[in-house]
């Protein structure tokens, strides 16, 4: 570290510089918002490993509905993470695809691909599936859309329904997150509820299996789930609590704007690649 | 599996049935060619796993020129896998930044991050950086374009040059490969000197770490490069050989075309991610 120079010689202490004035990419504190309680999702894995999942009821209201009551059930404890494919997911749940499902849970809900009624005036600026203009988001999600209807993509971290061939079959009970870079032939056909916020350091980093599918072909090979909770589930003195940086400002315009145009020698493509999005989260408080 | 009901009746062997033909997306046995041998390199890890990358000369000429420099030196035998940031990249060389570079090798040549006078010929049919119409490729690999200027992406398992802040000060000694799929700001920012088209499974499942950059902390977390040699220095009778799907035919086309449009249920995009292109690649013989 250099020591300022005139400090040195008058052997004073040197007042610290002033801040720096805030950018226009600035987040300021209103920006970021609280994630609602009930939706955290907190995984623990075998290993004290956490993963939390940031649910997302607005844009898959059913699907969200199951997940919660799966939560509540306490129907993940002691299921795993069982397939791990190179280039492609990690999933979890019953690897037994066995497991009797709470009755709460509604077995095979309607897919919940497309964004139902989004509306137009949340600064859907830009009709380009991949690549994102100023303002493609809301409430902190990445939106795509091909000018006509509006989906959420398939990025690293993204979790999604596993089901069968037909597209109503999933419940929510398996799930997967894309552990690469090449899952938006995903969109639109399979239901998003959701995406990890933190942790995903631990389901991208399990060692991949090289059998049908990637799913793990000995029970040594899995990762155990201690427990899933909801954070609203979790008494609150050890409840964690997460915020959102809000895309609805000029900041984060400012922000984008700035990835989409860098400074030299930094050379932008015009656009940013919509699972590029710098979508924040925070932990507040001590883990 | 299900008996021919008929077979069972007749308590016969059933005839095999008919292969079913070839739809046009199949790829023929000629559209399968031989990667040149001092085009594959062969990073043997601790432990014995095996990275194969297929090196880029058409693309970054200067750069890989350096990098099978550096391969027939064995400069890289000892050094190590001292990066894995999470959501970014796995990085190795020589984690002190020091070792002498062999007198062979330029130290610093210029960036190529774009592809000079790429043939518009060669059917860059659609001028959208991020997704791909029929036929965005080139011997295989992915090219993205904006309608001026034609260029590699960083997708999962590309091969990029790490370098210091300034463009033109990266030699090749250092290289990474994107572990997530969020790199493409990368795009014309990196020289590209090649892709993983074996065991990036390696590469990808390697312990995040926390430290600044993702750089490991301590020795033990690093994994050791054992060596590094270009195919065609390796003896004949143990030379890997690899062959790439070409992209410039009607089959690869119809390929493309099918996962544009994929049938239903299935819902395209109209496009598909450019780092989602089916770009195979395949061994020869045993391994």
């Amino acid at each position: 570290m250099l020591i300022p120079f005139l400090a040195l010689l008058a052997g004073a202490q040197a007042a610290p510089p002033p801040p720096a004035p805030p950018l226009p990419s600035d987040a300021i504190a209103a920006d970021w918002r609280a994630i609602p309680d009930d939706e955290v999702m907190v995984v623990t894995l075998a290993g004290n490993r956490t993963v939390v999942i940031r649910l997302a009821p607005r844009f898959a209201p059913a699907h969200v509905a199951n997940v919660r009551k799966l939560a509540q059930a306490h129907w993940w404890d002691g299921t795993s993470v069982y397939r791990v494919q190179e280039n492609w997911v990690t999933q979890w749940g019953d690897e037994t695809e066995k497991k009797v499902l709470p009755d709460t849970v509604t077995p095979s809900p309607a897919a919940e691909f497309d964004i139902p009624a989004f509306d137009a005036a949340q600064r859907l600026t830009r009709a380009d599936a991949y690549s994102t203009g100023s303002g493609v988001t809301a409430d902190g999600w990445p939106v795509a859309t091909d000018g006509k209807a509006a989906w959420m993509p398939h990025c690293y971290g993204t979790v999604g329904v596993a089901r069968d061939a037909l597209p109503n079959t999933g419940s929510g009970s398996e799930l997967f997150t894309p552990i690469s870079g090449a899952a938006r032939r995903l969109d639109r056909n399979y239901t998003i509820v959701g995406r990890i916020i933190e942790g995903m350091k631990y389901m991208s980093a399990m060692p991949r299996s090289d059998a049908a599918m990637g799913v793990y072909a000995t029970a040594p090979e899995r990762t155990g789930i201690v427990s899933v909770r909801l954070a609203s589930e979790i008494p609150a003195a050890e409840r964690p609590k997460f915020e959102y940086r809000s895309t609805d400002n000029a900041r984060f315009a400012a922000y984008i704007k700035l990835r989409e145009h860098p400074a030299p020698p930094t050379v932008g493509l015009g656009g940013i690649d919509i699972c590029d999005l710098p979508l924040a989260t925070r932990r507040v408080g001590a883990k």
